[in-house]
């Protein structure tokens, strides 16, 4: 979904040709479906089916995948986003063949290598070429250990669109009569990082919180997580009259679910980022995030698999100060469709 | 060939029990042969019979078989060397499997992302956890990107190596009669980066230097040098009267030939090393090395793919001041053993 913001501003800007690489990985991070048409993105030009694997075997598949079409259409940049397999394979791929790399959200750590996401991170920012920061912590974290050449601070190019786009969040209001739920009188619920879904104590300490929690939980199921809840036994525990099970939806809705949530409970670093934007505090289920400014502002608490923790993160009052958006710089996907225009005008 | 010396170092200690993956990439950058029984190396415990092809196909064959193994064979520590795609592939599996990652010549940098093992180089020092640095330049680079933690100067663990077997050597001096060639009166050369042998005028520049040299030039030929000259049609001009073709020679014989040639023309890293141990001066084929101390003690001679500097280069007399061996610390295979059983006891 990272890619949408700057794809459509690079049409925008015009003077590119642009060329959609779709690995095929299943799902992303913020749980959505329906890609192409919550972005009015063209279809991808090519996908290289490359399914829900082990990690390695996938990583594997994209490189040849990517080996190939990078060979018969060379472009003078490939662009990557986040920090998934599809990423690290993107920039293995590029610096490989030597074609100039771009990541958006670069410089983000989360200081857990036993984070699979992390390893990606490392070893993508180790071959990029031109660095996109979505925050100065970002920004930091690259200029500390030595990366200084290259290094923009753009702001992040979701933020930025979806305030751009808040009428579509809007449009989607229908979604909490059809879950007869309402505004502000439930908590969203999201998880599906491995650390959690692949452990059984920790996955039973979220469920067992959510059954306490003072208002209903609308919780969004991961494939991975329904596939966990079913391998640990753990189907009679989600189904508890506080925990309204549904399946992945849009980005917008999700969105639009966020907006109205009295709090977010996830895993998800984009879901933390997005409810922080949407000003809805959110809980963390991971024992660590990369965004630390949210958590620093009192925004978000991170409780960790821990049901008491939880418990107690859920009945914390919003800080009452007003906090500026640190990721928030606005025309953020215009900047970088900018500063991809005059590297390459510089380069060639 | 960097593997020999540790494993021994770490079958001495004792303690360790050590499994051998060849990955089967074919030729490493020494040009040697009959590997097991130069270094009396144990067979490999498993071989992924990976072959000579495109990067990332090799790359990505080598992630498949590397994630068998090691989830069949879960070692405590992975130890992975130098900077081939072998090294490359060893460590992105170690790190996805978080199995802790130590690497053995860390912290060379050539500054170029053009060269394939720069980008290996960069891509596995991102994920290392434990580094063992030749010199003091790999250190420096290590330290000045911020990576401070587990960051080891032991000094060369081939050179440490050499000089403790240099009676080898000395027994295969029967090479020079085979041959017909004269101690210091011939100049040893070998050619296979990727740089130099997919361009046909660097190549025939080199080659055209060869047939100028003022001393005979025995060239040890790689096969990928050996498809390249087929393919720019440049088989006359090798077979000249003072260029001497040999196919890649046991490591023994190769630093025999080494130690006794009046000087050294190569594009190989570990040799420009080499020579350097025996007192050999070198020129150097590339546009750059990673050995940046033997350039500056004026003991090897940067001349890349030009005829005329090739030339010029031959001509220079060798530096009259005793040069003191930075990369040679004494024992650098038993000190990397030593620390790795340190980690392992503290992490265990």
């Amino acid at each position: 979904m990272k890619l949408a913001p700057v794809y459509e501003a690079m049409s925008r800007r015009g003077a590119f040709e642009q060329r959609i690489v779709h690995t095929g990985q299943h799902y992303n991070n913020e749980m959505t479906i329906q890609f192409n048409e919550d972005f009015n993105l063209p279809f991808p030009d090519i996908n290289l089916n490359v399914g829900s694997q082990r990690h390695l075997i996938q990583l594997s598949q994209m490189l040849i995948g990517l080996d190939k079409e990078l060979m018969d259409n060379t472009p003078d940049m490939a662009i990557v986003y986040g920090d998934t397999n599809t990423t690290a394979a993107g920039a293995i791929a590029a610096s490989k063949l030597n074609i100039p790399l771009a990541h958006v959200e670069a410089g983000l750590r989360e200081w857990d290598k036993s984070i699979p996401e992390e390893i990606n991170k490392l070893l993508i920012d180790a071959v990029t070429d031109i660095y996109f920061c979505p925050s100065i912590t970002a920004k930091y974290n690259l200029n500390n250990t030595g990366t200084k050449q290259n290094v923009h601070l753009t702001g992040d190019v979701v933020l930025s669109y979806m305030l751009n786009n808040t009428d579509r969040i809007i449009q989607e209001e229908g979604i909490l009569s059809d879950l007869r739920i309402i505004k502000n009188q439930y908590y969203l619920a999201t998880c599906h990082r491995a650390a959690n879904t692949d452990n059984k104590k920790k996955l039973s300490h979220i469920i067992y919180a959510f059954q306490r929690a003072d208002k209903p939980v609308v919780f969004i199921m991961h494939p991975r997580t329904s596939n966990a809840i079913e391998k640990y036994n753990l189907k009679e525990e989600v189904d508890h009259k506080n925990i309204k099970v549904i399946s992945p939806q849009s980005f917008w809705k999700t969105q639009c679910l966020t907006l109205n949530a009295s709090k977010v409970l996830t895993d998800s670093g984009g879901l933390i980022k997005e409810s922080f934007l949407h000003k809805v505090p959110s809980v963390i289920l991971d024992t660590q995030t990369e965004w630390v400014e949210i958590v620093e502002s009192g925004w978000a608490h991170i409780s960790g698999p821990d049901a008491q923790e939880i418990l107690r993160a859920l009945r914390m009052k919003p800080p009452e100060n007003e906090v500026r958006n640190m990721y928030l710089i606005e025309k953020a996907p215009e900047k970088v469709a900018e500063i991809i225009y005059q590297y390459l005008t510089n380069h060639n």
